[in-house]
C-alpha cells in the first residue's frame, strides 16, 4: 500500500491530472470512478489505483484482480483525485491514436468539427451526445481545449474511450480533405441563410461548431458552402455550443432513421 | 467611491452571491457583466456597481447615468465578483414573481418541467435553450438547484430575465394541475416506449426532465402517460440533462414551425 505523498507514483499521478504536456509525452490520461474503470478498453488500461475503503466495499474485485491494482491510503487518495468526492478508483489509460481516414470508412459518415471549443464541460458533453447520435468521429482545431483534461473526461461519461477524436494541427487543411472526400460540411452560423431542419444530412456530412464566445472564424466559415441556422425565439442570440451540437446531431440522426425505415 | 472591504454594502454583496437564504429574504439576485446590465428590466434594476477601470472604458456611460451607479475600487471589485476575470460591472436585480397561470395563457403552451436538476450549468443552459426554442416557462421541483446561484445566472446568458420560472413546493400537485389544464406531459425516460420524434408536440405540452444521475423519481414518472426515449447509438446510456432538453425542445419547435407553414 502506498501511504506517502512523496511516493514518486503519487507525485506523477497528481502531475498527470494537472499537466497536458506530461500527458502528451507519456501518451496517457487519468480517469476516475467505477464506471470509467469498467468501460476502459482492457488493452489500454495501464495502471489502476484504489483507496483502502473502496477495496473493502467494491463489487468489482474480480475484475480488479484480473488487471492488477495498487492500494493507496484513504487520506492520500484525495490528493491524487481531481474530484471533491472521489469514488476511490483511478486509472491511467493509454491515449488512443485515431486517424481521420478511419472516420471515413463507413458509408455516409457523420462527423463533428470543433473550432476552438474552450469549455471542458462542453467538449466532454459533445463527445457524449455525439456517440449517442451515432457520429463517426470528432475533428478539433489545435486551439480546442485538451481532450484529456479531467473535466472533459468526466463529462464524456465514457465516450472518450469510444469516439474517434483527432486534434489536427491544420484545421483548414482538414476541412479541405473532408470536402475532397465528399463530406458536406454544414457550419452552424448565427447568420446562416437556411433553417437547419431544411438541409439533408443523410449523406456523408459534418457539422462545424465554433468557439463559445466568438463563433466560427471567418476563415473556417468561408471554407464552407452550407451555413445553417438554428431558429431562436425570444432574445436569445445563440445556443450554448454543446446544446447547439445536440440539436444538429439529433436532427441528422432523425433524418437517417427516417431514411432507413 | 467605495474603497473599504469592511463597507456594509460590499459585505452584503459578497453574501448575496454566497447565500441563497439572503437572496430569498431580500427578493433579489446579483448579475455580472455588461450584457446582463444592458438586458436587465429597468424596473427591476435596484443597484449597479462598477469598477473604476470599467467606468473609464465602458461604452454604456449614458445608460449608467440614467439608472445611477456606485463606483468600487478596482482591487475591491474582485472581492465582490463571483468570476475569475470580472468585467467590472455588477447589478442587484429584483427577483420576478412568476405564476404558473401566466405560463398557460397562450394557446398551445410549451413548458419544461425539471425534477431535482443539480448542476448549475445545466439549469442555466436549459433556460437559455428553452427561450431559444420558444418555451412559455419552466416549473421546477423544490429540490432543484437555486435559480439565483451565480453560475446558473451566468449560464442563462440573460434568459433569467425573460423565461417565466416557478419553483413549486409540491411538484406532484403542479404536474396534476398542468394535466387538468390540458397540457400533455412527456417524460424523458431511458425506458420510454416511444421514439421522441414520434409524438405530437404541436398542442399544449411539457417535457419532464429528471435528475442528472438518477433520472426521474418513480412517483413523477408514474404520474405521466407519455414516456419518450431519445435513441442512443454506441454505449451511451443517457444524454446530459441539458443536451436532452435541447433535443426535445427543438423537436417541438420544429414540429410547430412545420404546422404553422
Amino acid at each position: 500500500m502506498i501511504t506517502a505523498a512523496s511516493n514518486s507514483r503519487i507525485r506523477r499521478l497528481v502531475q498527470l491530472n494537472q499537466k497536458p504536456k506530461l500527458r502528451r509525452e507519456e501518451g496517457v490520461f487519468v480517469t476516475e470512478g467505477v464506471r470509467m474503470f469498467l468501460e476502459a478498453p482492457p488493452e489500454k488500461l495501464r495502471e489502476v489505483y484504489v483507496s483502502e475503503r473502496f477495496l473493502e466495499r467494491c463489487g468489482c474485485r474480480e475484475r480488479l484482480e484480473a488487471v492488477g491494482y495498487e492500494v493507496v491510503a484513504d487520506s492520500l487518495f484525495a490528493k491524487i483525485s481531481d474530484t471533491c468526492t472521489p469514488q476511490g478508483i483511478l486509472c491511467v489509460v493509454e491515449q488512443q491514436e485515431w486517424r481521420m481516414e478511419d472516420m471515413l470508412k463507413k458509408e455516409a459518415p457523420l462527423l463533428l468539427l470543433l473550432e476552438n471549443i474552450q469549455d471542458p464541460g462542453n467538449l466532454g458533453t459533445m463527445l457524449r451526445t455525439g456517440e449517442g447520435a451515432g457520429i463517426d468521429g470528432v475533428i478539433a482545431s489545435p486551439d480546442t481545449a485538451d481532450l484529456y483534461n479531467p473535466k472533459v473526461i468526466r463529462s464524456t461519461m465514457g465516450s472518450i474511450y469510444r469516439v474517434p477524436y483527432v486534434r489536427t494541427a491544420d484545421f483548414g487543411a482538414a476541412l479541405e480533405a473532408l470536402q475532397r472526400a465528399g463530406i458536406e460540411i454544414h457550419a452552424a452560423h448565427l447568420k446562416g441563410s437556411r433553417d437547419y431542419t431544411c438541409s439533408d444530412y443523410t449523406k456523408g456530412c459534418a457539422f462545424l461548431i465554433g468557439n463559445e464566445g466568438n463563433g466560427l472564424t471567418e476563415e473556417s466559415a468561408g471554407r464552407v458552402g452550407s451555413h445553417v441556422r438554428i431558429p431562436m425565439a425570444g432574445q436569445v442570440e445563440s445556443l450554448n455550443a454543446a446544446a447547439a451540437s445536440a440539436v444538429l446531431l439529433y436532427e441528422a440522426a432523425r433524418q437517417r432513421r427516417e431514411t432507413n425505415q
